[in-house]
């Protein structure tokens, strides 16, 4: 090697021409409900930080909690707290409609304000020379949700973000459930909108959504196995509120239509879960989680398309449908094709004792 | 190893909290004028699309016909050209100047259009309900000087843009004698801007570099050497024309004071002149280039300075100056510090021959 750290393989290069211009590397791991390593390429132990892809767990408290009903909760609002979304006019609503339904106002959501990733919006936002707010972070569906939930467990919610918030506790213990790690392994920085962020291995986040997506799970309560079916149908009927319009995860999840549930964090993190289907193996839900070292965006769709299609997971049909994330183009000013990604997973089957 | 592309080093390591989260990795030349490698890491004869930091070299042929006075071309003019400008409002005046000193029009620019580097500038577009023109183009420099070389030369305008036509054939010329290398060795594909694009290896960079800062080459005629100082000296007065505000490039060149010129390329490609100083190994001029392997552009200041550092060529006063990008600080949507990039260059000497 040489280098001190071990590189991981190239999952996608970048081509101008006839020529690779830019590549870029990742570890990636594929594991099953019992949290056995299938496959893997890179180091599947590899601890990263879990960013946006910690979403869902983050909404569990307050539908633990019985928010879904407290809150009159439907699948659009439940959807906007696993969201990493684009600041569209109907996610803002929703935001502030969350907000409302637990008295809160803008102001107590501590997650900062940044530009609508959705460009239109931002666009929008800038003619009619208004600022940013909170509303248009893409987390503050996650941040509206841990206010209702901080209300309805009689938490103080000043300080929710910080890391020894009771909510927060609470979080990370559920997180490290359903990853089946102790919480001890589990390490907290801050995030970008200010809340803790996990850090844990790869393979304990494609653990934490398979069984995520799984059936009950064993020695696991009803209520908690609810919560988690709650969270997948609202993130499966409701895509365009878990990103929005033009994204991948959004269109990923509805080209799925209930295969699959998709979310990206930030610095190159993908994570899906794969529920069970038929009997035997399939019975079991399967876990997906990549995290791209460069910590790039740019082959994040197409490096997940291809590690599906690997696993024999991508249905031609599906595939069809999600061409232009799968092997994007590269365009330039002119809008002339000077270039395309293409992704490959190299995976290699792996077991674990 | 195992991969099948041979990893380069990791140049740039991006903290959030205590621990990595990202990594950046990329190969590095520094060769002297002579094209003797004296440092590298990675691989420094990695072919490479030397991208925007060819900008210099396609500004020759204009300036070799006599383009500064029969234009009346100052500084802010010949910078603009060798530009990958922010698109403000001085770089789009000056690019419609250009184009005016030839009697072309907007229209004859082939680069496409885009809104401008410089956010306050593209804000300021929105705002005022304006699309982006071919002269917000970070190029429009670029190819304005290249219609005045068709002027001057009689050549036809249209297709200026295409590898085929005899400026592009000349640039190319100019750029494998600068870096010493038989024009076979470089290939071409389609740039950003519509242009051709250049592929060599990222040492011939580093030597096209040295020698452009370079004093008099061996078998160089007068005229030709004056060009290049003609480029250098524009560059270095001007290098608010060369960038803009908040830009790496503009800031380094000013607060190098004639010590270097430095340009970027896309993808991750960064290339710096140091032209002689005093006697003995310091009269002759060095080039550094690099290329980041990842294509991305986020490490690429913090990595030159620190490639500068490791050389001994980074006064502790300029490092000073230039803190913010030697070490740039991760903010998060509230403006917290959560983290930090550090780059670090392991070059190690290497003889050639």
């Amino acid at each position: 090697m040489g280098a001190v750290t071990k590189a991981p393989p190239v999952l996608a290069r970048v081509y101008r021409g006839p020529h690779v211009e830019s590549a870029h590397r990742g570890s990636l791991a594929v594991v099953d409900e019992r949290g056995r390593v299938l496959q893997s390429c890179g180091d599947p132990d590899l601890p990263v930080y879990v960013r946006s892809a910690a979403k869902p767990f983050q909404a569990m408290p307050l539908l633990l909690a019985g928010g879904e009903k407290a809150f009159r909760l439907g699948d659009a609002e439940i959807a906007l707290m696993c969201a990493s979304h684009g600041g569209e006019p109907e996610h803002v609503r929703g935001a502030r409609d969350i907000l409302r339904r637990g008295g809160f106002r803008v102001e107590d959501l501590e997650c900062g304000a940044h530009a609508p990733m959705h460009e239109p919006s931002a666009r929008a936002l800038v003619r009619r020379g208004e600022k940013p707010t909170a509303l248009h972070n893409n987390c503050s569906g996650k941040h509206a949700g841990l206010l209702l939930a901080c209300r309805l467990l009689d938490l103080p919610h000043a300080g929710y973000t910080e890391a020894a918030h009771p909510l927060q506790r609470r979080i990370r213990t559920l997180l490290a459930r359903h990853a089946d790690i102790p919480e001890s392994k589990i390490t907290v920085a801050v995030d970008g909108c200010n809340l803790p962020v996990f850090r844990l291995p790869l393979s304990a986040l494609a653990a934490a959504y398979a069984r995520l997506v799984a059936g009950r799970l064993p020695g696991e309560e009803a209520s908690s196995a609810a919560v988690r079916g709650r969270l997948v149908r609202a993130m499966s009927r409701r895509p365009d509120m878990v990103a929005g319009k033009g994204r991948f995860t959004t269109d990923f999840m509805a080209a799925g239509n209930g295969r699959w549930i998709g979310k990206e964090g930030a610095e190159g993190v993908y994570a899906v879960g794969i529920p069970p289907r038929g009997k035997g193996k399939a019975a079991r839900a399967v876990g997906l989680a990549f995290k791209l070292e460069d910590g790039s965006a740019r082959p994040r769709d197409a490096v997940t398309l291809a590690a599906l299609e690997r696993l024999g997971q991508l249905p031609l049909e599906i595939r069809r449908l999600l061409a232009s994330y799968a092997e994007p183009a590269v365009l330039n000013a002119r809008g002339l094709e000077v270039g395309r990604i293409e992704a490959d997973v190299p995976i290699a089957a792996r077991g674990r004792g």
